[in-house]
């Protein structure tokens, strides 16, 4: 039985890692429908978002049966917990890019983000694509403690964050409020994407050392 | 053990209610801190989100000693994954009453809610104070089927959301971009508050009859 189990781990470890792919594909998307402002393609990322809603059901009744079923404890029982946890963020992240695809869609035929703030974006967006892959890489290769790097990405992202809204608060902005508003929420939603990948980051950690994270308002 | 296991799991239901309290309590004093300008609230406010931080930990550590001590099957297994996940979500309902209280801290001594739209803001704070509040009520009369009325609440949060967003972007709105940023956060913070009660109601309800809760993109 204990080999069946430790195979069903592995199975579960595997979903994961597809989320963080799908999580990475959408967003990674998302910002090129933003960028090119792509209607079609910012539809396919908002339609595909069910799949990563999925991906979590599937995860989450794996978990459940593994617990309810193999009463497992200590390293076992923390890694079943985590994989809850890290998927409800993932499908979290799946939402942030559907968002950043509405966005694009709502600003359509017009691009959402003005020339002088395409670099900013892309940058987030890179960042936050490569957080993703970052994550399943390291859940492939089962190696938690090479999560810290993810911090530095994510305050990368905290700082372009900050300079976009430095950009549209000033008293020379010429895009007028909507722009702003749409530029202040996409910031956001790439800050909270980074965020949910530390959180990811952070619980893969604590399955396994047994230390709890140490807590980042994420 | 199986008396002291349901005492266990009254307890861990008392620590979810005061993590329902706390969070009424926080979204309140945020929403009056904004209303009056008055920053020393505001402060007080961010000050006391730690302790929502430290009821999650508690409450979660304490889940998880029950997983690996009493191996629960069914609906005690659905019961105590329901608090992890709640314990989460009222945490987050914790930061963004606490994210109100630092747009009221930024603006002060200004006010950040314009006196036009300043019903719209005390509505939605009603409101999201008031699904707080039903939770911690329901928890406590352990009636899971009485939280549909939460969706029609969250409803009535939408539809504010939309309306504020509908004004801050007219043609003739008077206030310049810091302001409209400002109330396009404040609304999407009040409405990320119900959401987040809502998927409580349905992962309340999902652990009292066993039937998945409807996804429902909160």
């Amino acid at each position: 039985m204990r080999e069946g189990f430790h195979e069903e781990l592995n199975r579960l470890s595997a979903q994961l890692r597809r989320m963080c792919t799908l999580a990475a594909d959408a967003i990674r998307r998302a910002s090129r429908s933003l960028r090119t402002a792509d209607l079609d393609l910012a539809e396919q990322v908002i339609a595909a978002d069910a799949e990563i809603d999925w991906a979590r059901a599937d995860c989450e009744s794996h978990a459940q049966a593994l617990l309810a079923l193999q009463a497992p404890k200590a390293h076992d029982l923390r890694t079943i917990l985590a994989a809850i946890y890290c998927a409800e963020r993932l499908e979290r992240m799946g939402d942030l890019a559907a968002h950043v695809a509405d966005i694009a869609r709502f600003a359509h035929p017009h691009h959402a983000v003005p020339a002088h703030l395409e670099y900013s974006f892309a940058a987030m967006a890179d960042a936050a694509a490569g957080m993703a892959d970052r994550l399943a890489e390291l859940i492939e290769r089962q190696c938690p403690c090479g999560f810290a790097d993810l911090a530095d990405i994510d305050q990368a992202i905290d700082t372009m964050h900050a300079h976009v809204l430095t950009v549209i608060t000033s008293d020379h902005w010429p895009h007028g409020v909507q722009t702003a508003i749409n530029l202040a929420l996409l910031a956001r939603f790439y800050e909270r994407f980074g965020d949910h990948a530390v959180a990811v980051a952070n619980r893969l950690g604590f399955a396994a050392t047994g230390e709890l994270p140490f807590h980042t308002h994420t």
